[in-house]
């Protein structure tokens, strides 16, 4: 491939040439100094957000689609800020380049991240790079905003919350257990197992609504679902000092399950310990349930309502059905097991 | 090792541990949630960073001091920082994990990483972790900010500046070189090959220098040297559409060079295309220089005047000497060489 300055340079001269939004009359200075430089709106707060994807453990080549890879390494940000309540401004990315990439695989991965950037009026402004002779290694930085004291924490679900998720779960992982089958992605073809493999490698996380939720001020807590539904619900619970149920039958267990089986206990629970659905889990007063599922109408997303914050335990999730009431331990992924 | 849990709980522990200095005020929610959340000072523009460094790449484990590692890390992101004039006050840190690196390892790379972090008042606020089977990853990001319109450029050198670099140049390829023969670091000796190998692994950037110089407004563009004083200096000129003159009998070659060479042709050479001195290299107004002199002064630094802009030719590097005036071509590192 090209020399590291020049391929520095395309990148520049891409991130300059999108259309910016109006709010980017707050960028001073991007990519091409040794820092990029902002001016912060008044009144706002400034998040950031940071997503590791390694080659091998986060992803594979083998089954990547390049301008897919571009995309989800962003959106996963994204997400992040969303979850947050905020709206996502800037972006940079640190690149852990292989020889083995050529100046093919670059243009498409930078078409997919570019065309989500420029979709929702983010900023590429920086970044780094480096060889990593085995692995491609790809490091996501995503600043956001929000106004004062608007930022949704993970720690103030109260006891009699409703539990909501937007979308539905578990599709993510049918895609990563399709694409370990041997499935691969077919373009013009739209059937269950493709759009399976879909959400594993474009998640589309609801970031309007994670940002107009946000400045709402409805939700109580807020997290993104990429460990797994029951795992980022206990993040929420150890956290905020409480515990939750879940309601089984009110689960929006991905449709792509019966790929894999047609046991609704077992779909449920691969739904529950899926992982990278980037959906939004959020927690809200049950007399705000209204207004939520108006907000959700208004962005054009799904919204279940699947149980309730309650103090008893210490930070448990308990699954709650027709005459049953067990406690639940999540079974989400850890990169060191 | 420990699971993933709780490895990012102890750095969690640690980094709220940290007493902050006044500024912290402004910290509004650090490692646990989805994204990191801070309010930006009233009057002041962020800055933002990230640094990429790969095992075997960008440095080797089997020469490395972890703690001096961990100090490294921050500490080249925070010279970039200096470098635009700014003040560092946020950091970030994503880990790609080799499951050879033990507990221990561990515990004296964040010994370093927070020893530089608490001296200068910078809170760690998030990150992220993820496997790297071969080779240990590591992405820092540094969060700073400045005085709105203060932020110091590359672009903004000018016909008839001064050229000025902190420090010494070359010790750290001097270090770099001395590791590759197989020279170790010693406790306890303090002797020219010692302090070689310091300058390489454990760089200490002028960052309050750098501060207060971009408060002052006297500097008309800044670099820090880490592709090698040529290269930067030739950085400057290309973004400021300008050239640069090298009095070479002023360049501060470091005193280590000696251990390499004793022609001061060759030392020069190697002065000024060594890479990693993380010094700041400057450009200003003939009429600031007794300014300068005495800011670098206040803060300890030394300070050389080893050139000035010129006009002529296209973003040329000139060495001048007795008698000579040569164009000059630097030959700094390319990772994808």
């Amino acid at each position: 491939m090209q020399g590291e300055f020049a391929f520095i340079e395309g990148i520049r001269r891409r991130a300059q040439q999108d259309a910016p939004d109006a709010l980017d009359t707050s960028l001073v200075l991007g990519i091409g100094d040794d820092a990029a430089v902002w001016r912060p709106r008044e009144g706002c707060e400034s998040l950031i957000t940071t997503d590791l994807l390694v080659e091998d453990v986060d992803f594979k080549i083998d089954y990547a689609v390049p301008a897919w890879l571009g995309h989800k390494v962003l959106a996963v940000s994204l997400s992040d800020i969303a979850a947050m309540g905020g709206r996502a401004r800037f972006s940079l990315l640190s690149l852990g380049i292989p020889r083995t990439l050529g100046d093919e695989f670059w243009r498409d991965f930078f078409a997919g991240y570019f065309a989500l950037a420029d979709r929702l009026g983010v900023r590429l402004i920086g970044g780094d790079t480096s060889a990593a002779p085995e692995r491609l290694v790809l490091d996501s930085i995503v600043i956001g905003e929000c106004s004062r004291g608007r930022a949704v924490r993970r720690s103030r679900a109260r006891v009699g919350d409703d539990v909501w998720v937007t979308g539905v779960v578990g599709g993510a992982h049918i895609g990563l257990s399709r694409l370990a089958d041997g499935c691969r992605v077919t373009a013009d073809v739209d059937d269950l197992t493709q759009r399976a493999l879909r959400r594993h490698l474009k998640p589309e996380p609801p970031v309007e609504f994670g940002r107009r939720l946000g400045e709402s001020g409805l939700a109580h807590s807020m997290i993104d679902v990429s460990d797994g539904l029951a795992q980022d619900l206990q993040h929420i619970c150890v956290e905020s000092e409480v515990s939750a149920e879940i309601d089984a039958d009110r689960v929006p267990v991905a449709p792509e399950m019966q790929l894999i089986t047609g046991d609704s206990s077992k779909g449920l629970l691969l739904a529950l310990n899926g992982g990278e659905d980037f959906e939004l889990l959020v927690t809200a007063a049950t007399t705000s349930a209204g207004e939520l599922i108006g907000l959700a109408g208004t962005c054009g997303v799904t919204l279940s309502r699947i149980g309730r914050i309650v103090d008893r335990g210490e930070s448990c999730i308990y699954l709650t059905g027709p005459g049953y009431r067990r406690s639940f331990t999540p079974a989400g992924y850890e990169h060191f097991a």
